[in-house]
């Protein structure tokens, strides 16, 4: 028998990430998000929600682009920090003393030290309720050598963070549990 | 020096969810999705992509609701055979011996057996390209007892699985390496 918890927002697991964008004065900012995750594989284009009030939303409908910026476990504190402070009163690069980069391919910067980050630009608007979603095409992903294996990202080494909304804890990843596509082949019948 | 690794789909970490619905027959039907994510804090929402040729996609458009069902790491060969096979082709509730319960709040199946489910109505279906996101607002959450702690859910017995799109693998949390909205207060200056 279930019990019923409400009507809530604790879905499991929910990412990490932290968005940046330029201000009206071209100065940079870093806000860290939970709601958010891939939305389309062709094009590529990953969704992400802000509230209206916040900066970064400003910032996103003026200048229609953003980085999504994922920190390793080591990251954890700046990370937070993203999410706590607002970008309105205070210089969140100069506070963790982390380097705002100027993106080549979007009008946002993102953060030098994270090592792997997302160049977005905005497809659509979706106006759901205290949060607006944006929907943005991923133009490229650039990462850090010290977390590819062979070319690609080794998500061992890149030891993304996990928000647990329900007791607002972050969490890293085990290693594997098992190859996707694969360790439910058990169910499938075999043929005759 | 970031290497640029182009545009993909590969951000971490991605959820591993199965999305209950409904067919024309009133069959019930199961599909794993990782391309997904909470949206919106009031009302509570989740978006979920799906492609326009799958039997959940069709389900969803007619039904206008869905169930979020939540494995705990001892049912990812459940959970993966559920992305794997097709519910056109065979009755995937059958195939894994797992119970199909009809949900008293929305016109979907959730699944008996996973800890968390989560009954949706759709609000709004938004066509990007080869996915076709479907935004929804949450009615209600459900969970087993044995997920559950002072009333509320934990999430160390919950145990989600993440999708790690990078190398196609599941993975288990770790025990939490920080609370949130905490570990990055070290970065706020005292006020002199």
């Amino acid at each position: 028998m279930k019990k019923s918890l409400g009507a809530t927002t604790i879905l499991a697991p929910a990412p990490t990430w932290v968005i940046g964008t330029f201000d009206a004065n071209g100065r940079a900012n870093a806000a860290t998000i939970a709601w958010g995750g891939i939305c389309c594989s062709k094009p590529p284009c990953v969704a992400i929600s802000m509230r209206a009030a916040t900066l970064t939303h400003g910032n996103i409908m003026a200048r229609r682009a953003f980085t999504v910026n994922i920190p390793s476990e080591d990251l954890v504190r700046q990370a937070d920090y993203f999410g706590i402070a607002s970008g309105r009163d205070v210089d969140k690069f100069a506070a963790t003393g982390l380097t705002p980069v100027k993106s080549e391919l979007v009008d946002a910067p993102f953060v030098g030290e994270f090592p792997m980050v997302v160049e977005c630009t905005v497809l659509h608007v979706v106006e759901i309720g205290l949060h607006t979603q944006f929907i943005a095409e991923i133009l490229d992903i650039k990462a850090d050598e010290s977390v590819l294996a062979e070319g690609g990202l080794d998500i061992a080494k890149l030891r993304p963070i996990v928000f647990a909304a329900s007791g607002r804890t972050y969490h890293g990843l085990t290693k594997s549990i098992g190859p996707a596509f694969n360790v439910g082949r058990c169910y499938i019948a075999e043929k005759p």
